[in-house]
């Protein structure tokens, strides 16, 4: 094979904010495929908050990418060689590659996709947002953890994001109320007119909780939780008793010291039930989340939007940018 | 009836601590009983920190006490006179009659004790701590809650208290690693020697964070927080993965501004379940958790100690002292 792979390093370990410099970009051969593996040419990688935890050499839920290695992703592609059973060329697959355009696999964490309908009716980069893991997350966090009844209210913040858009779609789906917060007002335009949501709250306007009080009148029931700091903080003084909160994220904090958080005592006064988690630690719920997502999406019932960075060079510049707010929907790479 | 009644009423409301000056304790007549009601001679009175947030006029879980009001309270006593066709005089009761030495009920909240151990092998006062209201507390949070499993460690603050001091050896009981948090080295030393907790930790050393490494080195699976504030920010960075917090109470800011809290991201981090409850809203808990403490109790296996003010004259100050970690166990008033 003449044409060669391009990677993404993980260069040094950012202080603070991620910086271009802390990723180095390689072209090496592409692999061959051992006994039981699957060569894949990766079509799009998709890029997530979750990045940065891996980026530190902290104590986390999964271990840091070494500096050298390249960089963890998603990724949804086709099989170009295998030497697995359960594999063939032309197979379309979706797995966990990484930052790179051409990645071996024994067969862990790579699912085939349906060829009558990936790449057909349902776009492959669908398969790394709202049918995969950000749609898996966002249908977990807010079905098992928050379980809004009809007629509550559900707050999510990040709200145009991968995650946050599907999670205010499917509690409408569901008979909720749903209410975003977003930065900036063309975000949260969008958040109401094309995804469906009852209110949006832009933070950028600098008075959230006069704002929450507007568009929850009857408070927070339910709260996926994606951002943390100040924001969380305002939105637990405004929780109902026997309200949830599934906390999925923390984005505002990936990058700096936490924020100090002055409304805990709202737990206890609300008799709050709040859980962390991470959708790898679901397996057994993905099917039928994906069957619900599948059909609500088929059906134009989620609907979704995607930022794209053309070619893997731009990846670290649209990692930054995510993690700055700056994309719009889920952002994903072309890599082909 | 010549006796006159006694009654302790909420005169205003606490700026931050509370004062003696906040109560006025006033002779009144000892009231009749009309038709469904019943006339109580409390025998003991029970002190608790939630009666802090009772005196406030902010929104919390239960209203607060109107200013002229008797103040709100647990109490054990006598039937003197019935017109309610469940209880008959010298009928031994539990009740909420609230800081008075004599009390009408029509029956709401006030059960028969069994005149058979009430009073003889059990004291009376006990059905205001480990066999009422707190021992109760202890179990749903530590069992409903925690749920721990054996082999766990379950870390509880204010251990020496009425309700740590129970969640501790309930804690053995099942089988878990129970370290007790406590304000001095007395309440440790009664916590590890007296109630056979495995380790206790004296926070007013000033070294909790590496006094608490060496006393879960494991980590913790769960936590029982009746305390709030910095200490719970310090143990929430100790927290296992899948670990459970049971929010009970947060005594170290009914008086003050909430501490803020660094450390909330270690709920995502370490996937935590945490809960606020409040004991009277699991009514149906009660039967199951007083036979258990019932049996633990006669068996030996579970242990308690009390502070008793004597007369109620003395209530304001004993409250006060308990708000302020004076007390040794369980505070009551002996009314008789």
């Amino acid at each position: 094979m003449s044409e060669m792979n391009l990677q993404v390093l993980l260069a040094s370990r950012p202080t603070g904010w991620v910086e271009e410099g802390n990723f180095s970009i390689v072209e090496t051969p592409v692999p061959e495929p051992g006994a039981g593996q699957v060569l894949v040419r990766n079509h799009y990688l998709s890029l997530d908050p979750y990045m940065r935890g891996r980026m530190n050499d902290a104590k986390s839920y999964a271990a840091p990418v070494a500096i050298g290695a390249v960089m963890v992703g998603g990724t949804v592609g086709e099989v170009l060689r295998s030497l697995h059973p359960d594999f063939k060329a032309g197979d379309l697959v979706v797995g966990y590659l990484g930052w790179q355009l051409y990645g071996l696999s024994d067969g862990t964490m790579l699912a085939k996709l349906d060829a009558s309908v990936a790449g057909k009716s349902v776009p492959l980069s669908a398969y790394l947002g709202v049918l995969g893991m950000p749609g898996v997350t966002a249908w977990v966090g807010l079905m098992d953890i928050c379980a809004p009844k009809a007629g509550e209210t559900v707050v999510v913040t990040a709200a145009s994001g991968a995650v946050g858009s599907v999670v205010g779609q499917l509690a409408k789906i569901h008979g909720a109320r749903a209410v975003g917060i977003a930065g900036g007002a063309e975000k949260c335009r969008y958040v109401v007119d094309e995804l469906g949501f009852d209110a949006c709250i832009d933070y950028q306007a600098g008075k959230l909780r006069e704002d929450l009080k507007a568009a929850v009148p009857d408070g927070i029931d339910c709260l996926f939780e994606n951002v943390g700091g100040e924001i969380f903080d305002t939105l637990l003084a405004r929780m109902n008793p026997f309200s949830r909160i599934a906390v999925c994220g923390l984005i505002s904090q990936y990058n700096s010291e936490p924020q100090p958080m002055k409304n805990i005592g709202s737990v206890l006064m609300n008799r709050i039930k709040m859980q962390g988690f991470i959708v790898s630690e679901h397996p057994q719920r993905w099917p039928v989340a994906l069957q619900e997502l599948g059909e609500a999406v088929a059906a134009g019932r989620i609907k979704y939007r995607e930022t794209v960075a053309e070619g893997l060079r731009r990846a670290p510049a649209a990692l930054i940018g995510l993690l700055k707010g700056q994309n719009f929907g889920k952002q994903i790479v072309k890599l082909i």
